[in-house]
């Protein structure tokens, strides 16, 4: 079949929205018909040619919703019509990954995934001259229509609407599920969130609508963010560049003696550190979530963890996604957590390079793509 | 009184052998005969100059064992006779850290213990001439009498021998508990040992007879290492010095995918970096014991925590002394643990300084004093 797809021919240039060739479900596969897709830090990440991975041409997205149209040989979960969040962490419930409790980072198709194809070695897409052109993250929501793997979609409720959940598949999930997945944050923590965007605004929502945490710092060097992250509810704004003498002296008092949990939802290295040192002695625990430079190192002194600081990361908010993002999607349906201020932006595919633009210029939280 | 001391009067020089006067024990203080102590890196290292906090003159040694002779005003929990190991981390049980079982670092007499005097402000040790001499780590068992507060001993069973139970009040706690109150090491792991002295052998012992580890990898660059950790169980022995390649591709090759859990007992901040590579993508933790050169930093790329691995430190093993240490005394009575092969030399009072030079040649696993 053909769909219409924004496609990155090349590092550093705007996307190419034009008609492509999709090939249907082979065994295990299902085709999908995206209806919204979020356009989020990674995909920009991977556009710029920053990512060292990043591999052309490629359909890109991974933040999507959608609705089963054909399903392969094999498919057993799933039937025309479901309604579907794609996975870029799948969830195959057989690999030693999705069998050990600590982890979420299913194996079972990594290493195609990161070629940019599917498990059998080859890609569903190509241009209308025939030339294959790459899937991105597994998921390629860029594109009208996709084709994914059976344990890469999560099935959801139909009452749901696209254009909002679709947030659910990277950004909410990764935020929420940081916070109670890897921190596994008790009710009445002081916590510190460093970066109040897209990101960080879910980590603080999941902080005080799930968690139930007492103080919340949120720390943004962009001012502007404050308002946003107070109605998700942020009790402290800090802005580093206000703040006379050591940055993380001053955390450590307004969390009456450190962070019992702290995040960074920047990417900055220097960032990192300051929220590993303002956590609390003896049991601390600080956690990566923004993706750094390529080669960027964090460090610190090891007497930090000595004395009892953890360092640790999430991906994708330590979520199981074919059991996890389900419930967030009824979280979201029942009013625990609130998307829709988040979702500042929402423009039809011809315009994505728009969405890109409003990233660059820090005025977008999450710009949507509806088809 | 009078007792018999090896004080420390200045940075790199030998300790002095005198004789000091002891005062007797104020309120919550308690009179210690130290019958035998050990001789650890930390005392070298605070003797030797590098310890930023250290302090002189002061009488170091903080890995005793003896019998109560005498309680001040107030002490409840132990009386003359009683058999106690001096703790260098006390334990009160009503500070907020004591309250927070994540924590073993009990804060109720931290920064007096830090100044080198007694929780009032004043020491108990001072010359003939009647100058002052600091107290370290609470416990200055390098006086063959000392006084300690009441939280800072651990009364344990009066059959055990104090020239071999005496390595419990550091060592053999540090390295056992790193496994079981630190990484909480759950039998069939798979785990990594960097540096196979006096504390990289009871990690070693408390991976294999108390945590029933499968895969117990020692490294260390001195090969003579290897027969004695071998006996404590130890599976397999890497040398960096004679692998080919990479010794991260190394060690997970023999941990079949990489450590469940990895220890640095080296305090080489390139080892605790090799460490935390090493361990498992998704779940691996790596448990930092060593204690660094002043102002050395780890550092790694924070792709490693985000795909899964933690960085966590250790003190004291993790153990809150007066409820531990008496379980550990008990563990070698009854044939659980070793420790009387890692007590490679003892010697008098006198000899003390011949202790530090078998720890510099590196000939000595335990070096005790015995009075
Ligand atoms: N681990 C994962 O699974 C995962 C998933 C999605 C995104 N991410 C990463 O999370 C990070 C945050 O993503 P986002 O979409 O929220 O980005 P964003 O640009 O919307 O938000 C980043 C925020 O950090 C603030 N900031 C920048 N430098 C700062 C500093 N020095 N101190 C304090 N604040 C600072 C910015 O002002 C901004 O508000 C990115 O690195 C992204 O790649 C990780
Ligand atoms: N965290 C705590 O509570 C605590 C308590 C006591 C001691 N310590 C620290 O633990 C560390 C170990 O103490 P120890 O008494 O076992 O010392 P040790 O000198 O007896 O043993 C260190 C071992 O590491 C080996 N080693 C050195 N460099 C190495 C390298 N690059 N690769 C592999 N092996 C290497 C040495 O050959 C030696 O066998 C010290 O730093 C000490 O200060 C920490």
């Amino acid at each position: 079949m053909r769909t219409r797809a924004a496609v990155a021919f090349q590092a550093g240039k705007p996307l190419e929205v034009i008609d492509v060739n999709l090939e249907g479900p082979k065994a295990g596969e299902v085709l999908v018909e995206v209806k919204a897709t979020g356009i989020c830090h990674t995909d920009e990440f991977t556009l710029s040619g920053a990512d060292p991975e990043g591999a052309f041409p490629a359909i890109l997205g991974h933040e999507g919703a959608g609705v089963v149209v054909d399903v392969g040989p094999g498919v057993k979960t799933l039937k025309k019509g479901d309604h579907v969040i794609p996975l870029y962490t799948p969830e195959c419930r057989e690999c030693d990954y999705c069998l050990n409790p600590k982890t979420n980072l299913c194996q079972a198709i990594r290493s195609t995934q990161g070629q940019g194809v599917m498990p059998d070695g080859t890609s569903r897409f190509s241009t209308l001259d025939g030339d294959s052109i790459l899937h991105y993250m597994g998921c390629s929501t860029f594109s009208n229509y996709t084709v994914l793997p059976e344990i890469a979609l999560a099935k959801v409720r139909e009452d749901a609407p696209f254009d909002k959940i679709c947030y659910i598949g990277c950004g909410v999930t990764t935020g929420i599920g940081a916070v109670i997945n890897t921190a596994k944050v008790e009710a009445g923590s002081n916590c510190v969130v460093f970066g109040l965007g897209g990101i960080g605004l879910n980590v603080i929502q999941g902080l005080s609508r799930i968690a139930q945490a007492d103080i919340i710092v949120g720390v943004d060097v962009n001012p502007a963010k404050k308002e946003m992250a107070e109605k998700f509810g942020m009790t402290h704004f800090v802005n580093p560049n206000e703040v006379e003498g050591d940055l993380v002296a001053h955390l450590v008092d307004i969390t009456k003696g450190g962070a019992d949990y702290s995040f960074d939802a920047t990417g900055n290295t220097n960032v990192m550190r300051t929220a590993l040192e303002c956590a609390h002695k003896g049991w601390g625990e600080s956690i990566i979530i923004g993706v750094a430079a390529a080669g960027a190192e964090i460090s610190t002194r090891p007497f930090q963890l000595v004395t009892g600081r953890s360092w640790r990361g999430t991906a994708f908010g330590g979520a199981r996604g074919r059991t996890d993002v389900p419930k967030i999607v009824d979280w979201y349906m029942d009013g625990k957590i609130e998307i829709d201020p988040m979702i500042t932006h929402t423009m039809p595919l011809d315009d994505i390079n728009k969405g890109f633009d409003l990233m660059h210029a820090g005025e977008s939280i999450r710009a949507v793509v509806t088809y």
